[in-house]
């Protein structure tokens, strides 16, 4: 067997779709998948040698020595997989379209593809619940890897010894309508503001949205999901690192939004909506001009809801 | 049209299902329907004349004046729809079966009755979502009023100018072990006892367990069950308000119990089951025998789930 063929047999193509956690009331366990992706080609080297190409969003910005991130989880597949001597270096190439750093999963997408495409090349030793506990151990949460790698809506529990992941398809037709604007924040910050304890009222608040937004999602019914994207115990206290929050919320539901939140920890802000693509539309330019108003600059996503998370391309 | 024809177009009986509130993770949003029920027979007079005649659990100590519950919410219904004139006084004939102050929504019950009742000899003007929103009114929170209307399990939210319930059947078969100690436990000493603020951590840990609850039970995914009954805002404070309910929860749970749980304010502890009759008469048994260690008297009952709600049986 030549070089090439052997190189063959070590590449895999993985694509993985950008997520959102929270989805208003669910802090820290709730998620969803949405239809933008990040493909990594990942080749596997015998010698000890790293070489990262990477194309699209955030290119520029992205580590090329050992602190990369999905280098760091496809060594994590190799070594817990008995492949830590056989496989030393790697290729990597990308291309990212999900926007980095503005609270669409861009580094759960990079964990997650580095595992699955790592875990393909080595024979597949690992399950997606695997690929989870794997994924949650780098990113330190589940709420974005859970839906990068399973899709569609995700709702992720966490215990001493287990993080275990629910997913489901709405029976809805719902559209996401992101708007995403032109400064990243760092989820470390937009965890600072945070406060140590909530009022009861507040987590009741959020209870019971929360399960009022899966019971809504899961059997389709429109008319119980107006409240039930609505939030007590993060938003508000977010509000000031995102400049127009409120006005952009309160611009998408005016243009007929179901509901609206915070992308994960933002500052991306999305509205859902189960209407037409004339509504869906005017959502976009209204979110985007009342980011304007508050002078920052955004661009507009209308993307569907990912329903199978990552997999394997060829 | 002679006297007693008269009475018979203004006599009803309705069946009112027990329920209990919270099912763990779901304080003050989750309920559910137990197949345990009062009955009421109401007699609506002209004349300003009030006759109550109570039998079963806690006959004895039902306010036989005025301030008789039943006879407060059959009043609302009759002054909301011009019928205050018409009624002034009624015969409440009552067969009572759910326990009294035991966390099985007896007083729910007894609202939901009056305002079914009543709303039934008066032409029906209202429909199950203003009962709630009078239930709600008199009782103060809709966890138990909602199931006693709707039945199955419910989902409610509340804001400033609206309660909402989702109500759905669990696609799996579950029953009911409830534990039903000897002493009453008054829901205001029960509230007294939460504190004002909870964690952050535990709030989390609520809103994930609920909506995972919700997401089992609806598509019947057992295995997701195991967890999802868990509590750490309400439960944690109440233990020492019900000798032995650690060991009585440990006790159904080495048994076989997928989860328990505290019904609303307690003291009546549930226990949950998918498996069968011999299992569940074990888990009943070492309830009971748990709660004999810590010196407190018990019952079981074994419920199924009820489908319906309250409804009018003539």
């Amino acid at each position: 067997m030549d070089s090439d063929s052997e190189k063959n047999l070590n590449k895999v193509t993985v694509r993985v779709p950008g997520t959102s956690a929270n989805c208003g009331p669910g802090f820290d366990c709730l998620g969803l998948a949405a239809t933008i992706y990040n493909d990594l080609e990942l080749t596997l080297l015998k010698e000890e040698n790293l070489i990262i190409d990477a194309h699209g969003d955030g290119a520029e910005t992205i580590p090329t020595d050992e602190k990369n991130i999905i280098w760091k989880a496809a060594r994590m597949i190799l070594d817990r997989s008995g492949n830590g001597d056989k496989f030393k270096g790697a290729i990597l190439k990308m291309q990212n379209n999900i926007p980095m750093s503005r609270g669409l999963g861009s580094s759960a997408a990079a964990i997650v593809a580095g595992l699955t495409a790592a875990n393909e090349i080595v024979g597949k030793p690992f399950t997606k619940k695997d690929i989870l506990k794997f994924a949650t151990e780098i990113e330190g949460h589940p709420d974005n890897v859970a839906p990068a790698i399973y899709g569609g809506f995700t709702i992720s529990t966490v215990d001493k010894f287990n993080v275990q992941t629910f997913s489901f398809l709405p029976k809805i037709r719902l559209k996401l309508i992101v708007a995403v604007p032109d400064f990243p924040l760092s989820t470390r910050i937009a965890r600072q503001v945070l406060p140590k304890t909530v009022s009861m009222k507040d987590a009741v608040f959020n209870v019971s949205r929360a399960s009022m937004l899966v019971a809504a999602l899961m059997q389709g019914k429109e008319n119980f999901l107006t409240t039930a994207f609505d939030d007590a115990i993060h938003q508000p206290y977010r509000t000031k690192l995102v400049p127009g929050m409120q006005e952009v919320f309160q611009a998408a539901k005016k243009e007929g939004a179901l509901g609206v939140c915070l992308s994960g920890a933002g500052p991306c802000l999305i509205a859902f909506s189960t209407t037409n693509k004339h509504i869906e539309n005017n959502i976009a330019v209204e979110m985007v001009q009342a980011f304007k108003k508050n002078d920052v600059q955004a661009n507009a996503l209308i993307l569907d809801l990912d329903t199978r998370g990552a997999y394997v391309l060829n």
